[in-house]
């Protein structure tokens, strides 16, 4: 191991490696996704749930815009963590991919493969200059063959597949709760409870619908549906997570 | 949090991460955006409201040259704080935007793809090597499918949406005497009125025609219409906001 | 405001923001556009006047060649004051782009669209990378739609519409003297007096008719006419100001 | 021999030699080899096997998209250990290859062909400017002629043919098991029972299924074919290397 | 004023400004041109004189390729000043401009236009990255509407007009005695004679006929005409300036 | 001569001068050679012979897979030692060059030609930026006009022709060695004698037919042959320099 | 003058000037040229004389690989000192030019013109960023026009004429010795005499054959011709300059 004055050495480059074989561009990209608010990605038999937790700088903020769940194609959402900007890059690429597999090849493209152009693009920006990496994390779920499918975009370009997964702020805490709480055979609304507890366990157990975001991706209908604060609302009450408290923090461009 | 020297060794990369995951030149660039004078957005139930306040370092100098307000179509105003060069630049890519979705779709361009297609081109500025971000944050108001709508793009290349905001100088002050008197119901002349109200708060509670910009884009009619001195002297006197005095700074292309 | 050594740390780099939001190689262009002799225009119900110091560093210099007013179109002129040989790359590009507008539109380019076309062209040198700004400002006057127009660019790219304005070296001297004695309904004749007053102003009250250029852009003619020695001395001496005296200085590129 | 101080001044570099004609940033690339999980390549006279070791860092991963083992083509299989996007990249380059060679001469390309594409696209990044040599070592395994063939390719871009090897997290330890228990004349089963011993005996000898790859190209079939664990699990209770035990780690890309 | 440990942080970027506006890369290269020995252009009724001192370093040196005066076209001749490579440049950048003028509109080039395409070219290599500026000064004299003319390009790319001039080495006293004896009205001969006599002024007042190249442009014939040794010894005896010493130098291509 | 410290200043930059004239980066290549086991060239009266050390580090790597001796056409063959990676760059450039040879003129490449083509090759690297030099050195042998032909790359980019010479380690006692016992009379098996001799001279006078490489190109049949282990015993046997000992070495990329 | 830290600032950069108006890199460049052996270039009334010093780092090297002498077309040849891969280059260059011209204009290229191609090709790789600078110096001699003509290129890329010259090591004493001893009227076999008289006087007053190169353009029949060591031989007994000698150096690619 090495000291904070090696360390400096190294990690200005964009595309060097450390003597301990580091890349800290890409370490520091992830801390990026860290100052990010979470978001959370649950597999279900039924389908999959995508929820996010919002921070409104303002009341006269419109909650709609702060956009952490997106829709790739009908059968994909992707959820994402850290820089809103560089995430929005992100969600163009996968829309335009998914775009020119319908016109290729006439069908919806495949949740993994759709997954993998993403990581191979996100690599491209950790080894060539001229770039910085995506400070950015991204959960990427739908359904492929009629299986609920669960995939994460990592800063390194690295793709993942879970069961149930959280990034950005207190990704530990929030990862350990579902590994405690997750259930392989819950249903969709099951798995939509267990998302927003999950949310709730790091926020004083309670939630504001406007600073929650929900999505679905049902494996019968293959259909991605976003909800709005009502039907939120009525999921944190079903569930007693409804909060009316006002939590006000400062944006900077990382959600 | 690290220290100053700390900091330094990051924030002269343009394109690169600190250790906790900043971009310090994006920041920097919001410095740039404080360093110009506010403008404020106000969405009413009628119509959109921009009103911008304006120094004019010199008796001589024409004050409708300081262009803070912009229009970017027919239903679409811009207006801008920042770096005045810089606005130039977004405005005219969103003019151009404006214009070829005439030419492509015939129709106008929704007011929402148009901050989207000017908060991707900001991001490049972001990622990519060989130039500096955008030192300019913009408020584009406008109606869209008979709704006013209110973005705002700042420079790290995110976009939000607001029922009102303030940016600039003294936003802090401003965006909070908006949140405590704005009502979401008021009508277009209100919102006028409390825009002038917002501006004269962090002004002695007193403004000069010649240093106000005013406009409005009406809800029913579509149209965008900037208000020559004349009119903004009206307005000012029926609000009781008018000043005599001469109000004098220096002008070094940050406005 | 921070300290001398941090500074330095942001001034060196052509196109990156200081942790206040400031562009020191703008900064520093500027002080370039200082070390030129000073330039003046004056916008009159009659036209436009443009007068400029010229330095002549040696009596066997062609005074004619220290070109510092130039002819962009028949009812444009440009006066310049800062690096001569930035200047020139300016004015030729105002040049092609006033002759573009005759071929493409069969008609004389506006006053305010060639300048803002300059700065745009202005700006792009302070955003991207791989080339220093321009250290010059240009006055830019002419006629449209037979109104007098008067406008400023300076090296951040961005335009401004005076009646009256300097620049240049003692430019804060100039402006006040031109603040103190505008009068926006004088006539053409008048202005040519109030710019030689002013530019004798700093100058012991005299002037040597070789260390002045002199040109207007009447309102009626919509013509652009620089004046030769001889007319000039007739206006000094009209006006009480000539001198016989020998002004000798180094020229070093800056005028 | 030199001293740190002196390292340091060439290791920043991505493509100069040191003083000792050394290359730093491809040893650095080493490291990132070395943190990596092992992965292991044996050749029998009845095929070649492929192992692996997985972290698996949640319980909620899936195991099976830690993919360290790939179907570059019918009868080549390639393990990886080190950074995992950039494994992407290279067997992404070999699958093109390998298509190129059918689509080009109507015959499978050679194990040992394929290999070296592989290497001097590797080595161009250890030569030519503008990006970082790949941090990742491969082993290429497949059938050429009937013969099994195993190859390595490290990140200088050298091409070695092994009997059997080990890359990864404790190189050391596992090449000297190998060396003391390879037979040449072994089957291919037996080929797979020294592989799972080999990464058993540095880990406690025993093993998880899900945290273990298998592959073998049988010389016969000429076929690539990848086990499940069900499969993995017979083979380690077989050879009474099954462990029940949770072993958990934070994953960084680096498998 | 700024102290020595300033000006070193400024003087190494190619194409930055310094605090106080100056671009010392350009002030750099006008050193290179004091490094150059001098040559004089003088402006006649009769025409045009170019004359140049000539270092010969070695007796073996033919002094007649110690090219200064050059014929860029029949009725323009160029003599240089500084770095002799550069000078080569920019002579056969004015030759190609001359001949594409004799190709486009079928007659010579003027004077100044060739003049200030040279200085385009210059400013050039002072304003974009890549490449520094050019160490050296050139004096373009010709014959122009049956008008005499004579023009200097210093390596900021400024035009200048001369009635006479002198640049490189001693440009200060040359120009001093310039000042003090040039008469306007004086014919081609005298012209010539005042030449060789400022060259002698500093040296000696005596020359060698191979150490001074001699050129003139007759304003009736139009025809650039350079002299031979014998000519050149002519003159010197005439004016009583020949010298029969042996002056050896160091030659380093600066001219 | 030099310290250490103003060394430093000039060997980080890849194609720069130091005062003294020296390419430091081209100096380094050349260490990277001394870093690679010694290979020899012996030109005979009746041809070519190529015998290379090779380092095995593991009994488990092929020795045949160690790469030192390679077939570049017909009729000629080429040795390399240093950086192995770069070495195959250049003999893929190699092998190119004389198909092309082939295709364009219907004969094979002469010696001389190719080395200089590959020379020419290699000094590119050595002055154009973006790149680093080759690290490796090669020994082109083979038959031109029936006459045995013998050069030397190096990674200057220099070709130098020679009787009998070595590279790579130890590179001083293996040349002293040849020098002392070179005969040019000898025939190819003499050749082959002295070549062996050459590389036990070093090795406690003997050799292991595994780590050894040993190739001919004839005068006769013009033919490069190259020897397998079986063939190089027989010749170790024949000239008492057969070892059974094991010699173990960490392979780096280095031969 | 500046002192040793000043210098170390300025001559890193490959292309910018110090601020006494020098080109570091330039200069190192001529360093580079007097680490070669020397070169020497006589012009006598029957022809033009190339000779060379060659030193000889092993008795293996073959004399002839030390190539200092090209032939660059029938009539006319060239000498180098420096660097001997960057000799190779600009001979190559010059080659090419010679047959374009035959291509082009049916006839042989001037001396003087492919001088000039030559030189100014060298000053780009001292203006342009990117490449560093030639270190070489050439000897170019021919016959043109029936004339003997000798010019030497510099790394400056500046072109002179020689009646006889020497570069590279000694080129002082050398230089001072042809002075001396040259006769503008000798003949071809006088100019030989000399040329080795030259490199005798700093060698011993005798000389090798085979370290000794030696060329003639003879100004009847316009042919370069090299002669062979017996020839070389011949002239050193004629001219009682025979040396038995073995002098022997290391070789580091520059001649």
């Amino acid at each position: 191991m090495q000291g904070q004055a090696q360390q400096q050495a190294y990690d200005r480059g964009i595309t060097i490696f450390s003597p301990d074989g580091r890349l800290y561009q890409v370490e520091y990209a992830r801390e990026a996704v860290k100052r990010g608010t979470a978001s959370i990605g649950i597999r279900t038999a039924g389908g999959v749930v995508l929820a996010v937790d919002k921070r409104i700088p303002s009341p006269l903020l419109e909650d709609s815009s702060v956009e952490k769940i997106h829709k790739a194609d009908d059968h994909i959402g992707i959820a994402s963590a850290g820089h809103v900007a560089d995430a929005r890059q992100l969600i163009d690429f996968a829309r335009r991919r998914a775009q020119v597999n319908h016109l290729r090849y006439g069908e919806p493209i495949g949740v993994e493969s759709l997954t993998k152009e993403i990581t191979d693009h996100i690599q491209q920006y950790t080894q060539v200059g001229g770039a910085r990496p995506f400070g950015v994390a991204l959960i990427v779920g739908g359904i492929e063959n009629g299986e609920p499918r669960l995939f994460e975009t990592d800063p390194s370009g690295t793709p993942y597949e879970w069961k149930a997964l959280a990034v950005g702020a207190e990704r530990g805490e929030l990862q350990g709760f579902l590994e405690e709480n997750y259930d392989e055979e819950a249903d969709l609304d099951s798995g939509v409870a267990l998302a927003l507890e999950a949310l709730a366990s790091v926020n004083d157990d309670s939630l504001l619908p406007t600073e929650v975001g929900l999505a679905t991706i049902d494996a019968e209908t293959e259909s991605f549906v976003q909800f709005d604060d009502d039907r939120i609302e009525e999921y944190l009450v079903e569930n007693e997570l409804l909060d009316e408290g006002d939590d006000e923090a400062e944006g900077d461009g990382d959600e």
